[in-house]
């Protein structure tokens, strides 16, 4: 038979154990906060009919869709996020008892450009609220957030919070109706961090043609104090779409400050998120110690997610988690434990006619709560073994020799340190 | 905007929180059993290229492969398997260390013919040693099967364990060497607890065409009673290839039973599970209380399993649970909890003015470890709130009113019993 080269999928990962040890914990953390705070695991298939998934996204999805006629010549894709499926699963569910709360950790497909951290198979992780309007659910949505973060463990950090309408109020303001116009002013003061101020009104000029009335009203947006919500009420008085947002995220700031939960939350009037899916609130969230990883959680409102299927329509407010980033930031911030293994005890095996007493002694520490394996490579040379628990990051090996064996204890070796303990197999529990 | 119909692919399947909490526990129970054993997680991607996944399944797997080419012309294909993707990962990471225990829980897909039980996308369990030879492994295999048995709580099962070698020098004692004649015949035995003794040795002369002298040796293979490896050991002392695999049987039972963990163990000669595939021990495991569901938990050795890519060959044996089916006995033996949500206390909303008190009472009862939501739908109406928690099997609710709110006190209503108890936020953590 002709060999296969083995090879796997520009933009698609194998985790290994190490990383995959370190995600899971970090997930696990993640999805305790969710159920803590009353979110339930819902799950969904990977592959859809194509005109379901493409209701949301329309042609832009279609790009990045993985698409395809399967045997019995359905039009079907790959999901391409978490949220369409959801919208799919309330449809067709019309008895669901709401608010509906779910979380949803999965990987989604994009057929884009793999890149520094853009790959075709990443997985989402988002939770959301069906069914309850107005500032309980956003406030509950924000918390469910910062206690993931605090769960995580990355100290300090910023939710920056806004309102749709507050963009499409300016925009009215301009006079701008176009669609494809009022988009290019949204992208261009995304931009304002990275490129400065004087850069966009330039770009604004240029490329949208605002004219000196236009660039005035932006220069006054751009003036309004980040986290000053008392003064984009004053700037917006006469702007009566973007008044009303600015009422609305007032609202939930208040609930969220009496809730005590708002130290964390800051007005930012110049986050946007895209045009055509959000509805009310929007945020994002950046570490304090690494804002330069971008936002590491963010979400919003978007009521009538369910319309597209002809369906009641439903508020819908909800987080999603940026996985990988977040990974990454807490690689970098050093919260992981990386290991190898969920071994804490090699047990090994001294020779042949041991083997089942290194059975047995495994057996009684894992009874006792420990992880314990028995070395299973051919050879029983005790190098080998030792050498076997270094390279896996195995903190402990546990050895009994014919003597030991009569004495009925075991040695215990700490490989960090090499010190040794004589211990019967119920202390070595104690012990780690 | 036309409306798209909300509907599901055939063969596949939402897991709705009911479902996916008591999924999610079960194989949480897994894992954990996993872990112990030194199992550490792998996870790989649901998108390969088809040649990699044809290699071990050739035909057969390929009508069952969800196959297509990509944006880029590649012709890739979802994972059909777990197998075949981890002998990709060993063959493509030369340095992991050996033996490599890795588990793997993740969907797979197969174009097969939808029907009762039968699904286009399941999760697969897997468990693997790669780099182990000999009966230790296979002990430890069969060790950390019985165990998640035991954390699942399914009391009394069967593990019937048989060598591959068996068949293959009955085969061979038959002087039928055609591969077409040795998988009939093997099909054929495998029906035997259905069709019963009679019906096999008709069976094998009508359709296969064994001759006397063949049905002859076929009639004393099935005379050996099930469990007597030493039976085994006269029938086949003539045929060497059979011999050899009864003495390795032999060896991994011997070391089994000094380990303590062979009361469940079977030596059963008519377990077949394939034949192209395995190299030594098979086994599979029937629950005493539900023989009919089947198998819920079986593997073997399969060593050289990285050979198709042509890179250093490894023994291997695994262990692979049966998700569903598992999942399905447990509903059965009425071991699961079911719940459609993880919310142990709905603190409800007097009314708006009342809010924030309950996002407190809420964050608090969350502090001291309980599972707690606030009601967020739009309508305070208290009859609303408990029709609810009725809905979603949340036990308790926790209302305050203006009077309690004076006196720091809470109303705590048990939905089950009706019983109310006033009580501080504190002592709520303790009652419940």
């Amino acid at each position: 038979m002709a060999k296969i080269q083995a090879r796997i999928l520009k933009g698609f990962r194998d985790y290994l154990p190490e990383d995959m040890l370190a995600r899971r914990a970090m997930l696990a953390s993640v999805e305790a906060v969710f159920r803590k705070f009353g979110f339930a695991p819902l799950d969904t298939p990977a592959l859809e009919y194509t005109d379901v998934l493409l209701g949301k996204y329309g042609e832009e999805g279609e790009k990045l869709l993985y698409r395809f006629e399967d045997n019995g010549g359905r039009d079907v894709a790959l999901r391409y996020d978490l949220t369409v499926p959801l919208a799919r699963v309330v449809a067709m569910n019309g008895n669901l008892p709401m608010p509906f709360k779910r979380y949803h950790i999965a990987p989604v497909w994009r057929a884009e450009k793999p890149g520094r951290g853009r790959f075709r198979e990443f997985s989402q992780c988002d939770a959301d609220i069906i069914g309850a309007p107005g500032s309980a659910a956003e406030v509950d949505i924000l918390s469910v957030g910062m206690a993931i973060l605090d769960a995580l463990d990355v100290k300090e950090f910023t939710i920056h919070v806004n309102h749709r309408g507050v963009f499409d109020g300016l925009l009215d303001g301009l006079e701008l109706y176009e669609f494809e116009k009022r988009a290019h002013v949204v992208r261009t003061i995304d931009k304002l961090d990275k490129i400065g101020r004087e850069k966009v009104l330039h770009l604004l000029s240029e490329e949208v043609g605002l004219d000196s009335t236009g660039l005035e009203i932006i220069s006054g947006f751009l003036d309004i104090p980040s986290g000053d919500i008392d003064a984009a009420e004053s700037f917006f008085a006469s702007m009566p779409k973007a008044s009303e947002a600015i009422a609305a995220l007032k609202a939930t700031f208040n609930l969220a400050e009496q809730a005590g939960i708002a130290s964390r939350l800051k007005a930012n009037f110049a986050v946007a998120r895209g045009l055509d899916y959000y509805t009310g609130l929007i945020y994002e969230t950046t570490l304090n110690a690494l804002p330069d990883i971008g936002s590491v959680m963010s979400g919003g409102r978007y009521d009538g997610i369910t319309d597209m299927f002809g369906a009641q329509a439903h508020p819908a407010v909800g987080i999603s988690l940026g996985v990988d980033r977040l990974f990454a930031a807490l690689k970098e911030l050093g919260t992981l434990q990386l290991a190898s293994t969920p071994t804490q005890v090699l047990v090994a095996v001294f020779n042949e006619d041991h083997l089942s007493d290194s059975f047995q002694i495994a057996q009684k520490l894992r009874d006792a709560g420990v992880h314990a394996e028995v070395f299973l490579g051919a050879s029983y040379r005790l190098k080998k073994q030792f050498r076997y628990a270094d390279r896996m990051g195995i903190p402990y090996i546990a050895i009994q020799g014919p003597d030991e064996r009569d004495e009925g204890i075991v040695t215990l070796r700490c490989l960090k340190d090499g010190q040794e303990k004589k211990l019967s197999v119920d202390q070595i529990a104690n012990e780690i």
